[in-house]
Parts: structure tokens; sequence; C-alpha cells
């Protein structure tokens, strides 16, 4: 069944790539994303180095200096490629890392079949929740890259996001007290998500609604971007030295407001909910509305309340360790630690999240700049 | 009683200047320090902006573009010079500079002896805590230029800085609990310390003692610089682009350390506490001792039992408001909760901070990198 | 004939690009390179922009949005896509742009078939010669991006670049005097070789070979990148600041010096001519040598007496108008003027060279401290 | 009588400085300026180090590390400071640098009075050159500096930089033929005037005015800095990224342009020369006047026919070195060579200039993006 799963999501990835053209799999227009390419090889590349090089009897590597190039972040495993280098890669080329997927899943599918160590159990469902998250990354960063092209490309026409929630307005209060916050071990989870442990929390009150475009276009009429008092100081110079003054990827045109998205250029529609927005932008919003963005604590405990899936939440709090977080030795031990300091907590998840991927304790964090993430916004009070 | 207390500050700010020559006054080496000439003029505008130009009948302004010159990031009143261009300010003199400091203490005094309305007396306080704060970073600050001087200058042969801590080693312990966070009231606190509210935080120990410049040592000798996988990836980038294997101020010479003090360079005191590490540092060296840095409610809630206030002390804690927390309208309100992104928390305080300032509530903050603080270590586990 | 002659570059172009992979058309690594994808479409562009929407009755262009998009520095011709993102460009795919070369073609030949006016012919010779210009740059840019790939790949196993020169040691002297400089107006050339003009010299004498690897290696062995007296003092930041230690492409492995070329990594040839330095480099060994570099004047006064075309060769002459100099108007004269600063020239030609493209009278010219392209030294004295 | 002179020019530099005060010798806000500090012990230091040092029997350095601190661009000399950091230099205060050129004044006295070698005479003569060229540097920085300062402090009221020229209108011809040009060795020249050689010009006429406010008023006026097509590409560049549309110090306020000067802020004379424009400019005025800037050459040849000295002109010239150039060995062969790449000549001189320190074969250079310089615009055809 494992089997089975490692090739359900391991084609999954490669469903996504097929409306792509081969000059789509190169290019890395800005560091903070990655090419296509590289998020196949490099999802590839997890588990020839984590699990066939050590527990796959007289493994060869496809090719000696693919470790070199498609390592991420992983100190451990040798120099890695610099990060914003990766769209310089003409070779390998897309047939060519296609052919080493291959190659890695039939070792992998017959590692898989013969009664696998437990250790071999544990990476693959690790490297296949790696290879989900790089799904989202690889739909993420390809929106990116296509909307800089004065051509508009359409990923999928039929790429649907379905922007619009139920409008069930209203407040979700929940009461003072203590509660448990974090992974109860039932399944998978990243090792940001534990231990699971107690919170106090203050009596507040979560939104049952993201905000929508309607509610974010009123204050950008209200000037809310040229309000330096909404926004953090870090928050204004950005807002000025980028020369910001809408959520990514809108355009406005023929007077009116259009989006960018993978079905290419689409008029907005007021009633979805907002994405692409920084938590700079959600933080000021928030100020506008006189209320606040909420704790990843109080979201995770009212979480069962109110819908969510739709769009990664910006929340007010850092990305910091829960106690008793340990750092587990090794590679393996460098996933998520080592970011946390100066990013913040998103919760959720989106239409671009891989089935099944996300949970309520899972704990996405960016750095609050960024908006190129589907990131939406939930107010508390 | 409060005018005798603003005369004592004020002339506190003067009297740290006392060892200094005309050409120190001028310098900004770095956008995050300010010239001391900066500092005597910038808080007397405080008590002109916000207090006499409201509150003084008749009040002139002492010059009529000082308002715009020493300003710093208060964007309600008028437009600010650029924060780092403060250094290229030739005119007005250090001679203006203190008659503009006699001139606003003059009508501050007569305002003060008249029976001042509440408000003046609040914002008086606020002023002079505000003042205190600069006196600190006026000897931080200026610590910094002198040390890039090649001619280590001194400020002042006794300015002793005692670094000797008593040795009572020993871990602290504290049950798992509810604790009560913040100021309780009594006396004056800044905006970040309220509302006081409950923490439930798990059982720990925190350290009774400063991590030594010994200690430290060892760390360095151990490679601790060299190993990344006990940095964040944030600090191993500041690590290897910068340069830095040391901490701030420290100097290999004559096969011994030594470090710039503001007495001039002197062999470092192994048993000293270690001083001017960044938070990256900090964190490093915990994990090299696979211990780890307290939150600031840990350190808060044992405070009462070691000894504080000879150095700031970087916590795990991302500066974030407490529940509750409101932003005062206009310029007064800008004060803090603008600066709640990619900051630490730093309890305790520094033989710069002057006295009576802090208090075991006291939420300093800076950026992760930064080392020009007074700034050590004390280990939680 | 034009007809004909406009066949065989178009196509030479386009024979050029036959090894290429479709992701070897997608790069660009840095600014000053343009990925193969562009030069295709950037070449065809001209003949669009500047001929058939002018001449072609009733020609509709072949997309709307190509004429931003492949434009290059024509300020005259609308907007420009940022030189610095041809390597984002996902779209159009190098299918789409080799059917708008058909498409140009097509057009181009029905023209040109049809008795065209004089300014026709001219504007297409122009174009003609500025795609011959582009296919040295597709190749000399398309080395730069595969020297990147740490797989080495090679272009054309048999694409010789022979570095062999014959050995006629010696040096040719010229007597002062007066000598016509520019050209006789015999066939084309670019605006930047007239008016012809008279010019004065004095004695001096010319080398007959080119400096070859030998003595280069000679220069870095006395360690010539060190001694900053044989510098120019921006060439020295250069060299210190870039790290730079050797020419462009080299590589020492296993106690040899290797050179990336299109053929794939390959040793040194000594008495090959040395190739892929900068003016500053140039500049450095002509000055350990006790020599310097020609003058572009003294080079063309004596050119009929050497052998040339292998290498483009460093003059220590300034890129600057000749006497009677006039831009043409409209978007043609935006061709060469505008770069007359900061650049210095280069005589000769090189293998990358299309065939019949260069003359002794032809100006490259480039930034001294380039080292793409296929530069090398003769020296004077 | 050399001591004489020595003395004379000495003493006016420091006359030069009687009305700063002491905070105007210390800042440095741009790389390309240094602070009147700095100045003052640069110039100090060439006579100790060039000199002192090894003619001056028994000679004790002042200070030990003032060879360091005071160095310029002299490798050979030891390291130097950073350039961009004299800025941040509190000690030695100005009294200590006043001091030590009192020492270096003193024993070059003693020197000069006891017949020195003719190596002593050379290298004074060199020295006092180079301290008039400070001279002028002293006063074009301290311009700048004071410039930046929003109380537009006045360096000296009667501070009076005559900027009429008498209006003799008209074109001064030339015949081509050949001419001599450089230095012909009566009295002192520096290094990159000679050899004197012969060179071929044709036929030209050159201005004897130059150019007026009010004439590049009407350049800026008909939207001069918006059309690129007057513009080099690096230039057109600079303009944009820079924010530029008038000379430097230029201020339009209350309906009228005023400029900053050393007496403080003035209206414009229209009548008055054009002042503090880059080569980038007076280029693209040349431009729209569909006229050009003189060659060097032509400018030497025909300076005995117009009035210059007002102000440096710019050329359309490259700094090149003359036929027969040689660098010196040793630290005073570091003058001059080093520098020609990349910079443009001017002619002339400017009121800033000392008395007597230029000529007309001297030759001045400059980035093409410089303005704070006294540099204006004379046409040739």
């Amino acid at each position: 069944m494992l089997a089975e799963e490692y090739h359900n999501i391991r084609t999954q990835t490669e469903r996504l790539c097929q409306p792509l053209k081969t000059e789509d799999y190169v290019p890395q227009p800005v560091e903070f994303t990655s090419p296509p390419k590289w998020h196949l090889a490099h999802t590839t590349w997890f588990f020839e180095e984590m699990i066939l090089k050590s527990y796959f009897k007289g493994y060869t590597n496809f090719h000696d200096k693919y470790g070199f190039l498609f390592n991420s972040y992983y100190q451990h495993v040798g120099e890695r490629t610099f990060r914003a280098h990766r769209g310089h890669m003409t070779r390998p080329t897309v047939e060519e890392i296609f052919e080493y997927r291959r190659y890695v899943d039939e070792h992998m599918q017959t590692l898989l079949n013969q009664s696998p160590a437990s250790e071999v159990i544990e990476l693959t469902i690790l490297g296949l929740n790696h290879e989900q998250q790089h799904q989202e990354l690889l739909l993420t960063d390809l929106k990116y890259t296509l909307s800089l092209n004065p051509l508009f490309p359409v990923y999928k026409q039929d790429f649907c996001l379905v922007d619009d929630q139920e409008n069930k307005e209203g407040w979700i209060s929940v009461n003072e007290g203590i509660y448990e916050i974090g992974h109860d071990g039932n399944g998978f989870c990243f090792d940001n998500e534990r231990e699971r442990h107690k919170v106090f929390v203050q009596d507040y009150s979560i939104s049952s609604n993201l905000v929508t475009n309607r509610e974010y276009m009123a204050f950008m009429n209200d000037g809310g971007y040229k309000k330096f008092e909404l926004w953090h100081d870090e928050g204004w110079s950005w807002v000025q030295s980028e020369g910001i003054y809408h959520p990514l990827y809108w355009h406005f045109t023929d007077d009116q407001w259009f989006h960018f998205t993978l079905a290419g250029l689409q008029p907005i529609n007021p009633d979805a909910a907002l994405s692409h927005v920084s938590f700079y932008e959600a933080s000021a919003f928030a100020n506008w509305k006189a209320l606040r963005l909420p704790t990843e604590f109080e979201w995770e405990i009212a979480s069962d309340r109110f819908d969510w899936g739709r769009r990664w939440e910006w929340t007010n709090s850092a990305y910091l360790p829960y106690p008793g977080f340990a750092i587990a030795p090794g590679a393996v031990g460098e996933y998520n630690g080592k970011f946390m300091i100066n990013q913040m907590v998103l919760r959720g998840g989106s239409r671009a999240t891989a089935n099944n991927h996300t949970r309520k304790t899972y704990r996405n964090f960016f750095h609050p700049h960024y908006q190129w993430q589907y990131s939406g916004v939930r107010l508390a009070k």
C-alpha cells in the first residue's frame, strides 16, 4: 500500500507537468522560486540520497553529479548549487530528468515491495510528504514565472481555483483557558508540529470567513497603501521601496481589476477570498479594520468550527519551536528548525496544496514580505 | 520632584558627553547607529515637539528646521531626514545643540513648576524614559564609532564595566503552570509591556549564570563558527557573508584575545560574562551546548531568582504584541508596535543602561544579526 | 543575389542552432548575454520592424507583442523588455520563434524578389550585418551559459577553434607620418567606421604575433595578478572584488590548466593564442612586458602586414566618434553612437565571427572588464 | 624661494579653512569626496612620506599610524584606509592635524633652507602642486557636503565666484594640419601632459564662449532630460536611475531656479556660465544644439584665442596616455597613469583652482557622471 501511495504521489507530480512546454521547465526569475525541472529532480534526489544509497543494496547513482545539482539546503550532503542559479541550468534536459525519475521510481518500487525496514518506511513517508510540498511549490512558482510573461500564458484552461466561499458571516467565540496544541501522533506530521503541549489563551473571537477581494478593495480605495500608521515600519519600507499598491498578480486594465491565474488573466471576483498578500498587507488591513490577525494557537483551537483549506492564512505568530522541539541528527534533521527565525506562521492550505497533505496542526511559514503564495487573511479580535 | 528628575536625567545625558571631543559628536559609520550630536538633539526635540508646542502657551520653536532634522521615525510629525545620513550633518554645531537643550530645558522647567496638567506629566515621564534609552544608545553607538578608529581612542579611562559575576553555578527549576506576565501597573512602563496576562509554561530550568567568555572561547575553539548544523539558515548566511568568527570588538593580537571597550583595548577576562554576540551566535552556542535560550516568559517568571542587569540577554521569543496590546493614537502611538516584526526580545539591562531605567518586564528588541549591543546569553533547558 | 545572401545568412543562424537542445535556448545567466531564443527572434524582429512594416504593402505582424519582446536597445521603437529578464521568457517557445523566422523570411524573399527600393536594399544589408553580429554573440553567449554547467556540456564535438598561429616572431615597424583611417566606401560598413580621415602617428612597432597562452602563464606564474603596480586602479579593484586570477573559462584541475570550449573541457595549448582576457588583463600583461597595447590607428595602419581575424584584439583606444561622425535620424541611427563612452576598441575578428563579416576598419568595442569575448592581445612599442 | 613658495601654498590651504567650524571638517557624505580634515592631513603626509622620511636625517614620524590613516591611493606605501570610511574618523582631532602640519612644515623649512638635493626640490614642487590640487578638492568637496544640509550653511559670505563672462559671441576657426600637443618642458607639469607630440586635426571651429545658464535652461525647457536620443546609453540610464533633471546644486523654489554656492543659496544668473554638469549632460546638450564637444587637442590648439580658467570644460577625449608616456618607478609613479580608463578629459580650470596652478596643457579627468566639479561646456563644430 505504501508502494501504491508512492506511485500515486509520484505520478501526480508528473501529471501536474503535462500542460507544460519544455521551455516552461527552465526559468527561475527570482531566487525564492525554483524551476519545474528542479522540483522534479530535487524530489527524486531525496529518495536516491536518503533511501536508495543507504538501503538498496548495490544501488548505483543515476548520475554522479546529480547529488550536487539537485540538493537544496541540505548542508550535510555536500555542496549545493547556488540557490539563485537554478534557472541557468541547460542540462540535464527535461527528458533526462524524467529518465532519472523512472530510474529512481523503479528502484523504490523494488525496495518497497520487499518488506522494507521501518526506517525505509518512515523515510519514504517523509519523502512523499516532501514531494507533496514541492507539488504545491511547483504550481506556485510556475504561476510566478508565467505571470512575468507579457503573453500571459495559460497553464490549464480549466485549472479552476474555486474562489467563492459560503457566506456565513459571523464571529466564533472561544473562552479563555488551557488548550492542547500540536500534533497528536496519529499519522504523519513534520517535526515542527510537535511536541503537543498546553497553551493558555485569553477570550477571543475569530471570523468564520476569509477576507474577500471586495473588502480589500475598500482598503485600497481608502488609501490603505498610503497610510503609514497602518503598517509595520519594515512593511512601510517594503511598500515604498518596491512600489507596492495591490496584491501580487493584480492588474488594473480598462478600468477594472484583473488577476493573473493559472487559467490566464481573469477579472477579479469581489466575493472571492483575497489572495497573494504579504503578511505586511494582511496586518495593515487588519489594523485598518481595527481588528487583528489570530495567533496560530487561536487558529488551531477554533479550526474545527470554520472552513479552511482554500487559502494559506497569515497568523501573527512568529515561526518558533514548540516546547520540547528537538532537531533529528543528520541531514533529515535539517528539515525545519533552521528556518525558525524571521518568518511568520501560516495555517490552512490552498487549492494548490496536494490532497490530504495539510491538517489543522500544519505549520507553514514564510518571510513577511512574500506575496507569491496563495496567502489570505482571517481576522480575529 | 518631576522637575528635579527632569533636571537629573537631562544633566546625566550631558555628563556622559563630557569626555568627548567635538569631532566625536559627528560621525555615523553605519545606519543602525546615530551620532552623539543627534542623540542630544533628538531627545530634546521630543520635549519641544510633544510637550512645549502644545502645552506651553506662546512657545516659539528654537529653530524652525530642527523639527525636520531631529525627528527619528515619527512619521506623524512631518518628513524625517534619512536615517542613514545623520553623520553628514555639519550644522547645527555641537555648541548650538547644547544651546537648544538649554532653551528647551528652561521652558520645560517653567512648565513643570506650574502644576502641569496630567498629560504633561505623563508625556514628560515618557520623554525622560526616552532620554534614558538614548543615553544607553549614545554610549553603545559611540563604542561602535570609536572601535573603527585604528587609534583605539579611550572614551574614559575609568569607565569600568565590571564584567565579573558571582559564580553561583546551578540551574533554577520552575514548575509548569499558569503565570502572570507583563507590567503590573505600578510606575512607568512602555506600551509593549502590557496587558498583563496569563501564560502557561511547561517545566523548565534556567541558569543562574550568564555564559562566560571562557565558555564561548571553548565554542570558538571547537569550530563553532564552522559547523553549519548549529546555526539558523540565515545565521549561517550571515556568518559566511560577513566573515564572522568572533564576538564584535574582539581582536586577536600577539596570541591573545583583546576586546575594544570604552576604556580602550583590554585583554579578555575569561570569567567575565560574554557580550556583543548576535542572536544567531547566542542560539548556535546554545545548540552546541545541547541547551537552548529561554523564552521571554521563562526569563520573566524566574527573574527574581537570579542576578540580572549586567547584560541584555537574548531570548528565543519574537517581539510580538501581548494580548490586548493597542496602539495609542497619534505620534506617541508610533512608539513600539510598528517594530513588532523580525526582531527578537532581549531581557535584562546592561552597564550602559541608565540607573532605574530597566525592570523585569522590560522588553528590549533587536534584529537577530546585531552585535553592537551589550548582549549576552543565559541558557535554559 | 541579395535574396540569396539573405537566405544564406539567415540559414546560417539556424545551422548554428542545430546542436542545441530546447533547454539550451532559454537561460540568460548574466545581463550582458542573451539566450539563443532571443537572438533568433531579435534579428528577425529587425527585418519585420525596420523593413516589412514600412515597405511590404499590407504586411501583418506575426504577433503583436513580439515588437515589445524582441526589441533590444532601440528606444525609438516603443518600450523594450528589461535586458536582464530575457532568460525569464518561457513563451514564445523555440518552435514558435522558428515559425516567426519562416514567416518573416517568406515576406522578405517576396520583397527582395520584386526589384526592391534602394532603401530596402540598404536596410536589408544592414539587417544581415546585424544578423551576423548576433551569430557571433549567439555562440559567445552560449559558451558562457554552458560553461556554468557542472556537466560541461559539449556544443559540438568537432567545433574546432584552431588556436595555433604560425610562428613568425618579430616586430613590424611603421614610420611616423600621416595616414588615412576609416572605411573607404567600397562595400558595407557601420557608421562608426566613418568618416575616413587623416591621423598622425609617431614611429612605432607592432608584433606580428598574438600573445600566447605560454607567455600569459609566465605572467601568472610571476604573480601578475598580485602586483597592483601593473594594473589600472579600476582593474585592480576588479581583480580584487571578483577574485580574478586567470582568463575566463580556465580551470586548474589535476595539476594542469584546462579551458572550457564549445567542444567541451580541453587542456590548454601553450602555443595557442591567448583568449578571453579583459582589457585590464591585456593592459597589465603589456605593462609586465614593459610594452604596451597598440592604438586602433596603429593597428589599422599595420594590419596588412600581419595575420588577424583569430581573436578580437584589445587596443588602447577608447571608443569615440571619428571626425565628422553623424548619427542617422530615427531608430536606425541608434546603432552605434550611443555606446561611445566607457568602452575600449577591439580590432580583428574571431573564429566565432561570421565569414566575411569583419574587415580591417571594423571597430568592435566592449567595457574593459569583459572577458567573455574571444579577446586576445597584440603588443606594440 | 622654494621655501617661501612652500610657506605660501601651505598657508593658503589653512586660510581656506578659516571659515570652518570643527564639525565641518569631519563628514564624508559620498565616497568620491573627502573631508577637509583628511585633505589637510593627506597633503602633509605626502611631504612626510615622500620627502622627510628619506631626506631628512634622523626624522621621526609625527605619529606612527598617520601613514596608514592618510595615504590615499598609493598602494606602494602600505595599506590605505578604505576610501569610503574617511568620514568615520573621529580622531585625530582637527587640532592634532594642525599640529601635524606645523611639525612637518618646520622640518620641511629646515630641509629647504639647507641647499636641498635636486630630488628634494623636484619632490617638493610635486608636493606643492599636489597640495594645490587638494585645495581645489577641499572647496569642491566642502560645497558638496554643505549642500546636503537643509540649513544651507554659508562658507563665506563674500566668496565671490564671478560667473559672468564677457560676451564675445563667435566661432574661432582652426585649419586642418599638424599641431604640437603637450607640455613644452618649461616649468612644472604632471606626467600625463607629456610627451609633447604631433597630432593631425581636421578643420574645426570652437566657440569663444562657454555655454550659459540661459542656454541650458532652454535645453531643460525643451525636455532635454526626457529625450533619450540626445543621450549616451549609459547617460540615459544615469538620468533615469538617479532621477536627474537639472545641474547639481540647482533648486527650484518659488517659481525660480536657485543654486547652492559657497556663499549660500543664490538665484541663478542666466548670463553666467553653466556649471556642475556631468559629461553626459554636456554631451546631450551639444547634441541638442546639433553641435559637439571639442577634443582635448582642439581645445589646446585654440586655447590662446579664448578666455578660459573659469570653469573646467568637458572635452570628448578619453583620458589616455600620450605617445611615449612612461610610469615613473615607485610610489610617485602611481600618480596618473593608473586612472587612464573610463574617464573623460576636462581642460581649463575653475575659480576654485589655486592661483597659477593650471595651464593650457593641464589635463583634468573625471568619470562621465560626476557633477560635483565646477564643470561647464564649450561647444565645437
